[in-house]
């Protein structure tokens, strides 16, 4: 089930999305059906998933997606957890020599360093080396606290797209730690939408490109992570509670723009996409930002 | 105006302690008064803390402070941004040669990870290396980005105190980044309530104290702080849009249980007590975690 939140003629829903989520596709309004969840955040919250899925297979679509604004898949994560290294070549751009690493970096995001599918991504005045990081993004569904590897994937609620869009110069302004660079307001985005856990037979080979203004810069695959989807929830777990709508960023490919020489920086009207098969195409425009 | 959260009898409250804080104390009902703010996040949300102390400064107190278990002065803050290395002696003691930071190193910590004063602080069963860092942490009242330093002070409802507690092996986890030293479930705390900005001349010469079973470990003030609060204030904001309810932590002195020789970690037993004179004292007993 692909799950959308949108707005719709000043009116905030969430649903279902019909068909493959191109221009034609229909949308369920479940929201407006099971009024004990206003929001997924709250659906997520009650664990309700199954009680949408089977309502969404017995009801015909009402809306047309092209109608819609989107929102972020979960309005108000508890927190957004971001790996800093993960698929292997991207340990190799470092060029420091250093092996592969016995645990994975992890930082974490603010909700408001991301917007929607179709919003603007944000060029902040301060700095004019604005990234795209293409990513999945793993989306909690079950609270847990030291979740053994064999039981992670009961845990997700589904997955989305991530761009963990990052203004490189303000990532290295911290003796340690890359908070700065990577919570920019709107300098990412997330989305469209949550497509369900049980639409995947697994994680293990999930594919991800980044296109900027159609430009392919990433493109790999999940095969090639140093630390699995399970193994993230087992090991971040292991120090944190995770709670339904919480979000896990499971790093980005070798490719983005501060890899070139001279690197290819995000300017306004830039187009960036991320799509992952399987679950569709998150895409946003470049806006300088006026303050 | 000491402004505290508690539970008494299964219900939530919250109000304003009256006199010193000491074990003879009162506390003015306000929460049960003022129905529209069911929590200091609220309150300050509504950005009525003026409110809340004409209402104090004409009504005798209801409870008695002993009889309440306190609760974290702001309950679901929205963000916890934590500064690195502040005081002076701190940069030196990496011993890395390091001239001062051109700016402060930042992380974020989850709600999770903190509890309210008179909570057990948990040691978990995943490291032996469980360290103090006694603070003092600026709750934000009211939102703001891109603020001047100059306004920076306006923008702060209050100050409270912070065991920023720390899993030291877990910190050096990652190749960059110290999230999951700092994000143990229960490691470190907050409170005991929140001081209202009114009380402070300026927050230029402000003593923080940290006793370990009543040793002093850490004493120092914020008349040397290389990053005043009002410029992490201003510096902050400049990438993040700062909330109500949002908590800065502005950094430890030199003496936390790591830097001694042998290193001084804590275990289960110890009661941590940071000390701010105009705030107050927030202490917190060590318990072993048991899963």
């Amino acid at each position: 089930m692909k799950l959308v939140s949108y707005a719709l003629g000043g009116r905030e829903g969430w649903g279902a999305v019909t068909g493959d989520g191109g221009p034609e596709s229909g949308v369920i309004a479940l929201g407006a059906r099971l009024p004990a969840y206003p929001t997924t955040d709250a659906l997520l919250a009650a664990g309700a998933l199954d009680e949408a899925r089977a309502l969404a297979a017995r009801t015909e679509p009402d809306l047309a997606l092209a109608d819609l604004r989107l929102r972020k898949p979960v309005a108000r994560p508890g927190k957004v957890i971001c790996v800093g290294v993960n698929y292997v070549e991207r340990n190799e751009e470092y060029r420091d020599g250093s092996e592969r690493p016995k645990w994975p970096s992890l930082f974490i995001r603010t909700a408001g360093s991301l917007v929607a599918h179709g919003e603007p991504i944000l060029r902040p005045p301060e700095s004019t080396q604005l990234d795209y990081e293409g990513e999945i993004a793993i989306v909690i569904g079950r609270a847990g606290r030291r979740i053994a590897r064999a039981d992670a994937a009961a845990h997700v609620a589904g997955l989305t797209c991530m761009n963990e869009g990052t203004l490189r110069d303000w990532l290295r302004h911290g003796k340690f730690n890359v908070t700065q660079g990577k919570n920019f307001e709107a300098s990412g985005a997330i989305g469209p939408w949550l497509v369900t856990a049980d639409a995947f037979a697994d994680f293990g080979d999930l594919r991800v490109i980044t296109r900027v203004n159609s430009e392919v810069r990433q493109d790999d695959t999940t095969a090639r992570l140093m630390f699995p989807f399970e193994y993230l929830i087992e090991y971040i777990s292991t120090f944190m509670r995770l709670e339904p709508g919480d979000v896990i960023s499971t790093g980005t490919p070798t490719g983005a723009g501060a890899r070139f020489d001279p690197p290819k920086w995000l300017v306004s009207g830039d187009l960036v996409e991320v799509e992952v098969p399987g679950i569709g195409t998150l895409g946003n425009r470049v806006e300088d930002e006026r303050p």
